[in-house]
């Protein structure tokens, strides 16, 4: 088993990145593959004292894609050497089992998709992000596709469900669908349709639709959108712990008796702190593409990296990508 | 200038409905016209000990609209004595200038649709929710209409920043629209079309788009959106103040030591309280009906009501359907 680490994409690349891939590597026992520049990567593993003796390295030196990049970047000519471009070539060519990137989502997105090609009889890949509210709840599509058809957030549901049960350990996964009441008419056509065929499906734990306001409340385990509603969902739900933590600082900040307030609640303060920190709940899969690739948040430090080795190392052993072929297929025959 | 008061509909009606109606009489120099059982009305009152000297009741035996009725129910036979059917009759035959209803909010649409009718020219009437993080922002549309067209929410914003500006008395509303990116080229084709239609307009101060994210930083003035997104958003912010409030009481019921901790911050609690408190931004206009209508939030008490009678009384006085008026007939003859 081996986990391919795009080292050159990410708010802290490449130092975190590298800190946090070999760290998981020896945590989670696991060989890594550092994709970057060779020279930067084994400065930082010296500096930084890290394990190196089950890394290896491919040579990339850019020019790497970036945050700002337009993600039909990744197919240009010129960025074949970057890393995110490498790291795909090589899970495409089978020189690892799993990707972690922390790049640009929509280039990992592009690049996944015409590289490593979806899985057969997926239509459309979705960003399976992981909404930190207390407890971690998966949210398809979270943004890849902002134009989508029920049949389409049915296989969302099945490849969510799959991951949140055979990746995150979750027994059952409770899956809903995002949209603007409880009863099955609610919605628009897209929501209607699509609640009417999750109703009838044995493969998935459907609890029926959810509804904004439950959202915070992490009460069910996968939530279904199309791309557009599912990018402010998540969105949100990220200002919402930002909004949060403001809360608190003003809470606190205001005055001296509220400052020593601040004192007696320390222990309180730093549990929530880690139950709404991103970097304890890993990255994003890209369900539907046809090898493991996990996003990690833009802004990840080793400790999420880290923890990303480990999910992606899941994934890989999961067996999820055979089921969803088996299930894709059979969609697709259904519909022919 | 008279307030036409649905007083039998919503979760606390008619108790705190009368009561507020009568403090917001007094407090805000305004006749009222009560909708609802007399003798009902006519107890609380006396019970309350309330000032009657600005009041006239306006008998509606029910049975009455409630909250889990489908929205049809308004126009049907047996319903013409509910005192939502009777306030809607007599806000359309000018026996009082505006209404407040804190009552189902579909059936008041399609009632205020029906009885009241839409502003010459507008299409689409919009729910526009007041946000209540921190600082009061109008969400439209909020739920009124799932499928809509970039021209309908065009009129959305417009008449959103008319709101905000003469009603809430808002200088200058930034308007933005909600969407999954902040380049204009982001969201889907409705997203895409209506953009560039707003950034054209000299009549509204259009600052772009909005992403999830930033929601709840209340950077804006008027957020617009479809009604499935509006209101998916609308109810995430409820979710997110329920959030909040349940994080500080994990946080401060955790332990003595932070059970202490809450009464150093006593003063900071409750003017967090009172910053994300419904019933100080009174209620929802429904934008584009011909006579102001305020949607009272469901749960209101007597102290919001009161508000929605001075909010009420601004919408009637200030001119701005007239105004509505004039931009909606113009952008259809464009259209034609």
């Amino acid at each position: 088993m081996r986990i391919i680490v795009d080292c050159m994409s990410g708010d802290n690349a490449p130092r975190e990145i590298v800190k946090g891939a070999l760290t998981g590597s020896a945590k989670y026992d696991v060989d890594v593959c550092l994709v970057g520049e060779k020279d930067v990567i084994e400065k930082i593993a010296r500096e930084e004292n890290l394990d190196t003796s089950r890394m290896t390295i491919a040579e990339a030196n850019g020019p790497h894609i970036t945050m700002e990049d337009d993600p039909g970047e990744i197919t240009k000519e010129y960025r074949a050497s970057s890393s995110m471009a490498v790291a795909l070539d090589l899970l495409k060519s089978g020189e690892g089992d799993a990707l972690v990137s922390a790049g640009n989502t929509g280039a990992l997105l592009t690049g996944a998709t015409l590289k490593v090609r979806r899985i057969k009889g997926v239509r459309r890949a979705a960003l399976g992000a992981i909404v930190p509210l207390g407890k971690p709840m998966m949210l398809a599509d979270a943004g890849a596709q902002t134009d989508c058809t029920p049949e389409n957030l049915v296989l969302f549901a099945v490849m969510g469900s799959l991951f949140m049960e055979k990746v995150m350990g979750i027994d059952n996964p409770k899956v809903a669908l995002i949209n603007n009441g409880a009863e099955e008419h609610k919605g628009t056509e897209l929501q209607v349709k699509t609640h009417a065929l999750l109703k009838q499906r044995s493969d998935i734990n459907f609890v029926g639709n959810i509804e904004g306001r439950e959202i915070p409340e992490g009460k069910v385990d996968v939530m279904v959108a199309d791309g557009f509603t599912g990018n402010i969902v998540l969105k949100m739900c990220e200002g919402t712990g930002l909004f949060v933590k403001s809360t608190l600082k003003k809470l606190f900040y205001r005055n001296l008796s509220s400052k020593i307030g601040a004192l007696f609640v320390n222990g309180s303060l730093k549990q929530l702190k880690q139950d709404m920190d991103y970097s304890e709940f890993g990255g994003a899969p890209f369900l539907g593409i046809a090898k493991p690739v996990i996003k990690a948040h833009g802004s990840s430090n080793a400790k999420s990296i880290s923890y990303c080795i480990h999910q992606a190392k899941s994934y890989a052993e999961s067996g999820m990508i055979e089921e969803i072929e088996k299930t894709a297929l059979a969609e697709k025959a259904k519909e022919e």
